[in-house]
């Protein structure tokens, strides 16, 4: 008997916008329930994913901005092939935080790279791959800035920069708005628990294909 | 004044074909002359490149062909836009152990991701970086065997296989064949000092840009 393909959703946003604490509530939602579902984020995964990750997140390590596009590929590649495609293909739910959508605002608008050269870039790291929805949590700057400082992390959002942030804000909006059927853009000021129920309710109505 | 470009030359081969000892006799022969020579390997040459470097040749790290031929890229890319290409446009010779064919012959047919794949995947890590000469030192398997238990490693070879070193073998003579005018084959059975001599005859004449 054929099995069907699992769903596979993404969540993108920029720090601090409430991605892990989502992804929490729901990892907690749909333990054990069938078919499972998987969570997971990027970069990393697989040991050669989270080796690249420690990588390209060591603030020491100075590198030219298409290698940080490379390895985000390359680490996208390895979790992609060896853990998202094999679970999908076996008919479980993969819910990633963080996915192309991430290298293109940050790599392709942010680091000025371009659209459309991290896009071709990470084509063959998502082949197959495309997810079946991606709900992006769009939250206000001023709001990012009171949750930054109630965390103590204050200095880490403003280390990147403002007029960075604002760049990968306006790019995710721009992707939402190029493909509005597959990115659905949620207001991060909800509740926790709300956001949850908009996106389990993807997940609760899993696609079957012939 | 304007700076004429400098020469960038390759030397590709499979292991214990001789690529560094010939390698070393140029750099001896070539310190302090002018414009300066810089000589480097790949992967590597710069601090994240030589990180990756570590993370490829791991022999604990299983990863995917495709997140190998994307790391591969990445070192590329760091390595080519921070050393190869501020050198070239400065005036001075870059010779490199391995470069782009490397990939192209060892992940695109070797690992059978396919030259095209492999050729368009590096396309933004070479950009503006394609080698004015390239070296490749061919060597009958025998010799090569021979060579490896000299050194004490012919486990190393044989763990690699010997199906994937013809692959890789004839994926080289296939990019010689193709591009004859860039790619000069020579007898890796010559005396080093006779390959340093036709190999540094190339950088004493180097090209002149308007």
């Amino acid at each position: 008997m054929e099995v069907s393909r699992g769903v596979f959703i993404t969540i993108e946003g920029l720090d601090f916008s409430g991605k892990s604490t989502l992804v929490g509530i729901l990892r907690e939602r749909f333990e054990g329930s069938e078919p499972p579902t998987f969570f997971t984020r990027e970069p990393g995964g697989t040991p050669a994913a989270e080796r690249i990750r420690s990588l390209v997140l060591d603030p020491d390590i100075e590198m030219d901005d298409l290698t940080e596009a490379y390895l985000y590929a390359a680490a996208r590649a390895d979790h992609t092939r060896r853990q998202i495609l094999p679970r999908l293909e076996n008919g479980e739910n993969v819910v990633c935080e963080r996915y192309l959508d991430s290298s293109l605002a940050y790599q392709g608008v942010g680091r000025g790279l371009g659209l459309d050269a991290v896009r071709e870039l990470n084509a063959k790291a998502v082949e197959a791959a495309t997810p079946d929805k991606t709900f992006y949590l769009k939250l206000e700057p001023e709001e990012r800035e009171q949750r930054a400082e109630n965390r103590g992390s204050l200095d880490r959002l403003e280390s990147v920069g403002e007029e960075f942030m604002r760049k990968v804000e306006g790019a995710f909006e721009e992707l939402a708005r190029r493909e509005p059927d597959r990115i659905e853009v949620l207001d991060a000021m909800l509740a926790p628990e709300e956001l949850a129920r908009i996106v389990g309710g993807f997940l609760g109505e899993p696609r079957y294909t012939s």
